[in-house]
């Protein structure tokens, strides 16, 4: 997608393959900044400490992190602690544990020698895999707002988006937003309400950055206000992406996106999860008992961080001395608030049915 | 209330009439700041740019708004004049309408040269009234909540609250925080979920202030994580204030409570209202169609304000430049949401009949 109008992803290799650029989303939005990595360690880093996030690019720069381990060294030893260690780093989104288990298991079955090549042709595969399944998502999901921008008669369609899963939060193209892109390129008079999404507003930084950058009119909101714009008429589609779906349909995302669904639902607002398959865990049902939820520093709630008066990043504290809080980044949607997936093959329902009749006959 | 450990009220008048006193809002958590008003159009102002704030404390500011006018003077067409611009001050809230129209009426009655000294009377009566209302709200809040703890038998008694319905939004006690208090100084195991309550964070300046400078255990946590820990059987109950409620129950309050009003009834933990029979406005029904919400300014969205690294106040910006937000600073939440109301008469319905109830024989 565009950045100051030149098509860019978020994660590239860098010729002889020493390293990988990734932007760092942490400066983002007043700041455009490229972080070199160099080794697995810098991989693991950058994913905890959110210079990269979203579950596909998590996903994407830890295959990249054991591709540089395995330059390094490509023992099985050295292979598997660099996979432990980038899967430690976060635990909600199972991309990550997904893209790092695949990865190792493909270059366990080679021989040492040939594993350096091969890791970086495999991070570079998923890579690729990652825009595409975002392009075929943004296609189906596209197909659903022409729909309903029909029945909107050339009034202006509503969408409302919780956190960021458009591109910067993958490859290229994002979850969520790309049916988004593909609506606005080709006319439709769409607009995107923008949750903030506190408490670290990759909302207000990330897709309002990313919005603006491609012309897409969107106005952004504090996350407390999308139930009250629902209940005026407001909103007349909710789509968000996903940190892990389990096989009967319920949905880890940013902590919030359980509100909003409740509100779609009690407004009768659609309410679509982005989802590309790599997304999906098979192995789980109850997503509100089996699901992981991370919890992030408190440091993030009882601070915001913005752009002061004088152009630089400042941090400001909103809370007395010694308050405490608590920071749960995620949470689950049950699927029964779900209107439907929209995936990479298609839009289904969010039901043990309709997940399992994305995978058959493939191993996911 | 404690301020420092000494008794204190949010507004107080000052000894011969000249002037009140009252504690700046906009400064908390970090300093406590008096603001003295000696005019109606200084009470306007304060009420419109939030030095003081909260339902029942800016009907009694708009009352002593008045008084200052009849000092000055008394004329019916000064009063009427000023009584139009503080009841232009803010949409929402029915208490400001309420107190200056009754205000109003009562000195009306009177020969000229009587209204200034009763008006102060008058608007002292209304700033005692609301904190023997709020204690009485307390006292009926308070059975509920021994009730809770009983069935909690000992554990922890974990109650959620949206932005601040304590002590700073009235005169005295607070509504949502008067239970509160009074099952902390009797010792039940109570703690606080404090919602930050963006844009304005009222949570985290207010809530956590007062909670804090009366020793009550509370954690801060994002507005989009209360759903998420009423999943997970850690809330007990969510008790907040109101703005306006209408005859049959709906209920405004800050943007946002709709949205915990759904959790909570999906997650069955009850959900009460504390409301003063001040706010109560028996001349509507739909809230939704019918309740006024105020649109606030955008800069409140794309910016936030806290406590920069030297000590000072320091405004930062969200968003990439140029970015559009909107700011509705209320929501209504439907009758049927709401668990009770906890009122100073007794806990009722929020229903037609519930409500019929509190105001039967009286001229509310």
């Amino acid at each position: 997608m565009l950045l100051n109008g030149r098509a860019t992803r978020t994660i590239w290799p860098e010729p002889a393959a020493a390293a990988i650029g990734v932007i760092d989303q942490r400066k983002l939005p007043h700041r455009v900044a490229v972080v070199r990595i160099t080794s697995a360690s810098e991989a693991a880093e950058a994913i905890a400490n959110m210079t990269v996030r979203g579950a596909p690019l998590i996903g994407v720069t830890a295959a990249y992190g054991l591709a540089l381990q395995a330059r390094a060294d490509a023992s099985d030893l050295a292979l598997e602690a660099a996979a432990a260690m980038l899967k430690a780093t976060r635990p909600t989104a199972v991309n990550l544990g997904w893209a790092v288990a695949r990865t190792l298991r493909l270059l366990q079955m080679l021989p040492r020698t040939e594993r350096a090549t091969a890791a970086w042709a495999i991070a570079g595969e998923l890579a690729d895999a990652d825009a595409a399944s975002n392009e075929a998502i943004g296609r189906h999901g596209l197909a659903l707002l022409r729909e309903l921008a029909t029945r909107k008669r050339g009034e202006r369609l509503d969408i409302l988006t919780h956190c960021n899963a458009g591109w910067l939060a993958t490859v290229d193209w994002g979850t969520a937003l790309a049916p988004v892109y593909m609506a606005h390129r080709e006319g439709l008079p769409i607009h995107v309400w923008v949750d903030e999404t506190r408490p670290r507003n990759q909302g207000s930084s990330l897709t309002a950055f990313e919005l603006r950058e491609h012309g897409v009119p969107h106005t952004v909101i504090a996350d407390n206000a999308g139930g009250h714009l629902m209940q005026r008429g407001q909103v007349d589609a909710v789509i968000v992406g996903c940190d892990r779906v389990t096989a009967r349909g319920d949905v880890a995302n940013k902590i919030g996106t359980y509100l909003k669904a409740l509100a779609a639902h009690d407004c009768r607002v659609p309410f679509y999860v982005a989802m590309p398959l790599s997304t999906l865990d098979r192995s789980l049902g109850d997503g509100l008992a089996e699901i992981p939820i991370e919890e992030r520093s408190a440091r993030e709630v009882t601070h915001a961080v913005g752009r002061g008066p004088g152009g630089e990043s400042v941090e400001v504290q909103l809370v007395p001395d010694g308050t405490a809080a608590a920071n749960p980044a995620f949470d689950v949607t049950p699927a029964r608030l779900v209107t439907a997936l929209v995936t990479e093959r298609g839009v289904v329902p969010a039901t043990p049915q309709g997940i399992a009749s994305l995978t058959e006959g493939s191993d996911g």
